[in-house]
């Protein structure tokens, strides 16, 4: 099959997580990805965000990189203007306090709007975090609905994706508007509910941004991912956090999934009798989205059981000691 | 004030934990205390619990101790008999799975009706984690609600206690039945959601079973505190539990709230104007429900701030770090 997207993911920028996130985008099957840009400091602009990139090709990384920027309240339509023009092809905007790296973050979604508007008109993709701040945990994406069709309703030919959905309401409300509204979908967010995380013990490395919700949300997620609908497609959120940083008494959101990405999801649909939808949510539909071409790298998924590692360099995967039904082999290697 | 009863407490059997859980009873201002049976072997019989009894003695114990037994599958209605006739209150039951050291908890609440119907006749109290095995986490305490109606409604005379509720159905159902039935509430059920445990950054210290739930369930058991209802009443579920039991990647369920739980306790009251409420809660509608004398031993709360401490002989106490307004200072002492 074609090798995986990930239309979401985090790299970050320190010489302890980078160099194996690197590793594990290519041990994972995945080609190509967008990298989100709440590094510390941020990726603000299309300087910043060449730099970072070069920064990732010199630790080595094997695949295709798009950038995108931090909008934050300091963000103009200018800066906007500049970092199209330049090649990035979103920006992210993150709610303020919500996750990681997220203190200078958005509260008021209406102050951004001449940005949207510079976004719109420069065809950047607007990349939401979809949580309102201060709103209840399980409750903050659903709330974000009614911003996300404010903003829809404004910028009508905008591209918007809402990133790493996790609840019915959110599959409901993208599936209702045009497709230039979008929804990527986590590894993880296919697999579990906040019981995995905080059922009967706490496990920190199932904790992440949104949090898991319930289990008509599960399904919710597999049913559109089944129905192979092409607004919703991969973008696996993976996030490496040592072990220090999760294990802890404030232990960090993120859950660290690309190095096993197709190896889970392979072995995920197959469980669930949806293979054949495996290659169009994971390799098609976001490279459509974004108006990229389709990735030329294969791999292949071998029906070769394999253990996930308990840690690799000091994080600990999704996974981490179970068995999955598939390995990657890269054709090309 | 009269010093307070803790109607719910796990002090455990080891020399790492047991030694400081016993301090912090004292500390926290309780004079009296009933202690949990899940132990590791549990206490299961009259003898176990009069040594479990003679174990804390001899550490120090300078509280008045009511002991449990832990109702299996294995308790018979001949060792309720014994249990009772050798002076222990209450018998307590787990669901299967749900907690600490319930592996021998109960599946089928049916099949306990033989030991129910002699607990009913010996005037033993049926002490009850009322969450149901397997049930999604949010909604495991509300799915107990019919067990608990038919539990009752079967043993009509037989005394029960929802221990540790969490969730605004449980206060109401509880609230809608007789004076046979009463709950206890924990410091931290008080205090905090599930988005203080999972909000932004994972708290494992915060993290219990049954799991702290929505912001109108923390508003009804506060309500109800703030109604001076007679069969709601405290019991801290304090579990000592050392930092890398918490800090870990399968953290264990507990909060260390015992070390400053009427310093807390008066804290949280004078914030919700409640003060007038905090002696019936601590020290008279539990006694009351289990027909004992109310306690002789007095506390005064002095309005004087005192930081938390970071940590206890290895274990983080509810709170650390913050600032309470109000210290314990013992009048007999």
């Amino acid at each position: 099959m074609r090798a995986a997207d990930d239309f979401h993911i985090h790299l970050r920028n320190d010489s302890r997580r980078t160099p194996m996130a690197i590793k594990a985008v290519t041990m994972g099957g995945a080609a190509r990805v967008m990298v989100m840009p709440n590094t510390e400091p941020a990726i603000a602009t299309a300087d910043d965000a060449h730099q970072y990139k070069r920064y990732l090709r010199d630790l080595g990384a094997q695949f295709s990189i798009h950038t995108t920027i931090k909008l934050t309240r300091a963000t103009t339509p200018e800066m906007i203007e500049a970092t199209a023009n330049a090649g990035v092809l979103a920006g992210k905007q993150y709610p303020l306090g919500v996750t990681t790296n997220s203190a200078d973050g958005v509260r008021d979604v209406k102050a951004m709007y001449p940005v949207y508007e510079a976004m719109q008109q420069h065809d950047m993709v607007l990349s939401l975090h979809g949580e309102v701040p201060d709103a209840f945990v399980m409750d903050a994406e659903a709330e974000f609905m009614e911003e996300l069709l404010a903003i829809h309703k404004n910028f009508p030919k905008l591209r918007i994706v809402l990133e790493h959905i996790t609840t019915r309401v959110a599959v409901d409300v993208v599936k209702s508007l045009p497709e230039v509204v979008a929804a990527t979908i986590t590894d993880h967010h296919l697999a579990i509910t906040l019981h995995d995380v905080a059922g009967t013990q706490l496990k920190p490395h199932l904790f992440c941004k949104p949090l898991a919700k319930r289990p008509e949300d599960l399904a919710a997620l597999n049913a559109i991912v089944r129905e192979g609908h092409p607004s919703f497609f991969s973008g696996t959120d993976s996030a490496p956090h040592l072990i220090g940083q999760k294990e802890c008494a404030s232990g960090c959101a993120g859950v660290f999934n690309s190095p096993y990405h197709m190896q889970f999801l392979a072995t995920h649909f197959a469980t669930n009798n949806m293979l054949n939808r495996l290659e169009p949510f994971t390799s098609e539909f976001g490279a459509n989205f974004y108006g990229l071409p389709l990735n030329t790298r294969e791999i292949v998924l071998l029906p070769k059981e394999i253990t996930v590692s308990d840690e690799l360099e000091g994080m600990v995967p999704f996974k981490a000691g179970e068995t999955l039904r598939y390995t990657v082999k890269w054709v090309d290697s």
